[in-house]
């Protein structure tokens, strides 16, 4: 008998339906895990042909709040932004606990990751991002598949945030937001070096903290992501990198406008009294379609 | 304030959760069409990211059943094969007509289209095929982007079936499963000619009227197309050209096992008493998600 579990559609960075990045949940704290393969799983990230698919199962720690599978159409990922928002939302909703949860943790590949409610906001804690240099041959490679006139204002990194991302960060957001990259000539630069793909970003004009970035990473068949949660976190690490800010910032993101999307990320570079510094990327998600899968 | 609408994501020919092509489906029959813009039903595909995503709407003409639009990620389409068998399921469950209606009249782009429901099938009539001559230069450069050794047993034909396929029958089924395509090479011949993509096929051994087919058409973003309606229809109406049946011959067709698919097309060539000729494409179809969409 095929299993009949609760199921959610969210689209996450937005508060506008069919704007933002969608991901599918299926919600299985009523089953356990040993009813489902990993084969099963896959095959309905296959599936959906989302970017991602998750599956919310009991926390093995019961101090967490669940446990989250996050898979791709091809493989399983040990974590992922977009999802984990959207996945926080859906647990929020499928067990009536919105309105009355201000903190989350979530179980998943890379550790425990804390999230932060607010009535019009989920944020995720960054929990693993390492920034090295990155060949500036390659660099050069990538600005020149990004468009003829496209150079780097900053030296750039690689920022490993669950997928690698070169960030690079171009004069203004208009220039971000114009280019028409090769995608041929990208796959072949990030397949030489071992790259996900590149985020590219610039500052919104007159603004202080207001950017727009946007996610390239066709050698992983994702040759524009709408909205993404992990770029935006490595984007912000960065900025941090560049600016050594001595006091907490809100970086305000869009991304998406090129592909009819409108996704706004709310990201905070939370600078501690001990000058530790946390990075947070939330936004507004919306359920856009709620009912039951057959597993 | 949005629309709350049914909705359901159909698996088509396969009667096996998450082995056939998704369809994503919803039920506009209690609204008018003026209540939606195309733009708004356009954005609801994009987002879904599926092949097809349908709206079922009242027919124009009362004495059909209703009438389907069907949109890409892209475009609006006339026609397409998956998503019709998939909208009807979908339409007689909505409806609660399922066991009891044993045809229905689908309007859409290309006309009315015909289906037929048994208790395991829902197939439809190919409302629209030519046949036409393709350029046999063309046929060897694609034989050559699918691998070294594939060649075609008999003449290639162009069939204009919604897409434009160039339908290449090579000499059996293993031969059509093995085989390892350049997309980077399909893509350069399909836009240079005005094609579609290329349905390739082959007879599985041993039998009379079983075979293998697989769909590639990368140069509108879908490399393989797990299962093809479209494509199943337009290989049959090239195998009756081949074959020059005199009686109606059933045709059994495999698709998508190298995508990890099961898919089922279960086929049929009608010869009429007056020697006209039908063609019809069926399988079985399951309701994987189901529930409502915000629109």
């Amino acid at each position: 008998m095929p299993l009949k579990l609760p199921f959610k559609q969210v689209d996450v960075f937005t508060s506008e339906g069919f704007k933002g990045n969608p991901v599918a949940v299926t919600n299985c704290l009523d089953i356990d895990e040993s009813q489902v393969t990993t084969a099963q799983l896959q095959a309905v990230a296959n599936w959906t042909n989302l970017s991602e698919t998750t599956f919310i199962f009991k926390p093995v720690d019961p101090t967490n709040d669940y446990k989250l599978r996050i898979f791709t159409p091809k493989n399983e990922l040990p974590f992922a932004g977009h999802p984990t928002i959207g996945s926080c939302k859906a647990y929020l909703e499928f067990t009536g606990k919105l309105g009355s949860t201000t903190s989350v943790k979530q179980e998943c590949g890379v550790g425990i990751v804390n999230l932060t409610v607010t009535t019009d906001r989920i944020s995720f804690q960054g929990a693993q991002t390492t920034m090295e240099d990155v060949d500036s041959i390659a660099v050069q490679e990538y600005c020149s598949a990004l468009g003829d006139d496209i150079e780097a204002v900053a030296t750039s990194k690689l920022l490993r945030t669950g997928p690698d991302w070169v960030v690079i960060l171009v004069k203004d957001a208009k220039e971000c937001f114009d280019c028409n990259p090769n995608m041929d000539k990208i796959i072949e630069i990030s397949a030489r070096n071992g790259h996900t793909g590149i985020i590219l970003g610039g500052k919104k004009e007159g603004s202080a903290n207001d950017y727009e970035i946007r996610a390239f990473a066709p050698v992983v068949k994702v040759e524009e992501d709408p909205v993404c949660g992990s770029g935006a976190l490595g984007f912000i690490r960065y900025l941090n990198h560049l600016n050594k800010f001595k006091a907490s910032q809100t970086i305000n993101i869009s991304q998406g406008g090129r592909l009819g999307r409108n996704g706004q990320l709310t990201c905070l570079i939370n600078v501690h009294d001990d000058d530790s510094v946390t990075y947070h990327v939330g936004g507004d998600s919306l359920t856009v379609i709620e009912g039951q899968i057959l597993l």
